[in-house]
């Protein structure tokens, strides 16, 4: 399965024009043979925005925004990953992502779990115990978002659920270039998975993102590295090679969940 | 503290041999100031040398090799981790590590909970839910051997438990660089600790170990990197430092044990 990465500079509080650039990628991923299409965090509207701004802004998961997603999704025959700010049942807000598949319809929605700092604190409350994990191709998907990806937890989490790809929309900033460099490609060869961050590059605000957006392999190599300019990225994800990492390196197998439980 | 790796080849099946030169580094580490000497996993004995000379070697963890150990150690002021084949009070095989203080007391002894394969498994009996912290020089001290460090949540709970540094003995071999040059340095930064990985260098029957021993410290770096060579490596660990990492990144308070119940 190939899978493209949009790594951008963020456009805030502007979801015209992030939608109209999504239907570009979308229309050029699926020109390329990509399946899916994964965007960073808060693509919709920008991630660096302010309490004010989330709050007029956000939507339902299945509002406006999804219909339009939706309707790319199907135009152009390829899933799409999108990060947003969700308005919950009852008016609460959340930082979440949304997989849409390429007959247009919501595989699955996840609200960020692990909120970071009081940037994140200030705009968003955190999700509960909802970690989906959901099928596409074949292929058995988990979703995250940026510092949720700092846990090890987490992405184990999702292995031991059966995730063979974890996808990550992300927002990651200087001086945090080990995590582009070293803490994405620990996750996927610790947890025999394909992990795919997607992250911004460019500035928004104070921020400088770091861009380095990857796709780590679970036998330790990358099958994709963006620098930190904008990029639409590709991976060729393949089953046969999951499957002889995971012959040959048995941490799944090897844990001793009775030693863990201090962690729980 | 100063700490200082001993990276070196194996002299399998020769205990003699090995607590001559452990003799030679120490007063080498002590007089460039090191307070602590770290070995690789079964040091003492060499670490592919199978079961019978395993069951022939093996020493009960207050043996004449802890007492030889701990002579060298006061004479020369410094402390010392050595790894060796342990004979429990049961007559059961485990694949320990030993750390003996400068004045020579033993201050922990730790049995690998994790086995490799069956390289360990077909010497070995696994650890129990033992995972002592211990103190030297005012810094708390986790013990792991090798395949235990690949496992989060191995070092996660010594961090838990309050570790600063974490010490590893390993018999690291191609063609896992990886572990050496991207799991250890994710260990450290992801617990905010200080993390130390000593491994063999050159071969030793079918195996051809990869060197690359390193101290990881908590925001990212390496205080200290070995090549493939036979190195008697140094790093200096500061307490600012670790401090100044951990009030930046807090991952210890951020986590939401709630959510990793399925990890236990």
């Amino acid at each position: 399965m190939r899978i493209a990465l949009y790594q951008c500079p963020p456009l805030p509080r502007d979801p015209a024009a992030n939608l109209e650039r999504l239907q570009q990628r979308a229309a050029e991923a699926a020109s390329r043979g990509a399946a899916l299409l994964v965007s960073p965090e808060m693509f919709i509207s920008g991630y660096n925005i302010g309490r004010d701004a989330v709050a007029s802004l956000a939507q339902a998961s299945d509002g406006p925004w999804a219909e339009r997603v939706a309707g790319i999704a199907r135009e152009h025959g390829i899933a799409i990953l999108y990060g947003y700010p969700e308005r919950g049942a009852d008016g609460v807000l959340f930082n979440s992502v949304q997989l849409i598949d390429a007959q247009g319809a919501s595989l699955g929605n996840y609200r960020k779990t692990h909120l970071f700092g009081e940037l994140d604190k200030g705009m968003f409350s955190a999700g509960n115990d909802q970690y989906p994990l959901l099928e596409l191709n074949g292929w058995k998907l988990g979703l995250l978002i940026c510092y949720d990806v700092e846990f090890p937890e987490n992405v184990r989490r999702l292995a031991l659920a059966g995730a063979d790809l974890v996808l990550v929309p992300t927002a990651n900033m200087e001086p945090f270039d080990f995590v582009c460099e070293v803490l994405v490609r620990a996750r996927a060869f610790e947890n025999q998975c394909y992990l795919a961050y997607a992250n911004y590059c460019g500035g928004e605000g104070e921020i400088r993102y770091c861009g380095l957006s990857s796709v780590s392999t679970p036998d330790g190599d990358q099958a994709a590295v963006c620098g930190r300019e904008e990029t639409l990225a590709y991976a060729d994800l393949q089953r046969d090679k999951l499957e002889a990492s995971r012959a040959r390196i048995t941490y799944l197998q090897d844990r001793r969940k009775e030693l863990y439980g201090p962690l729980a």
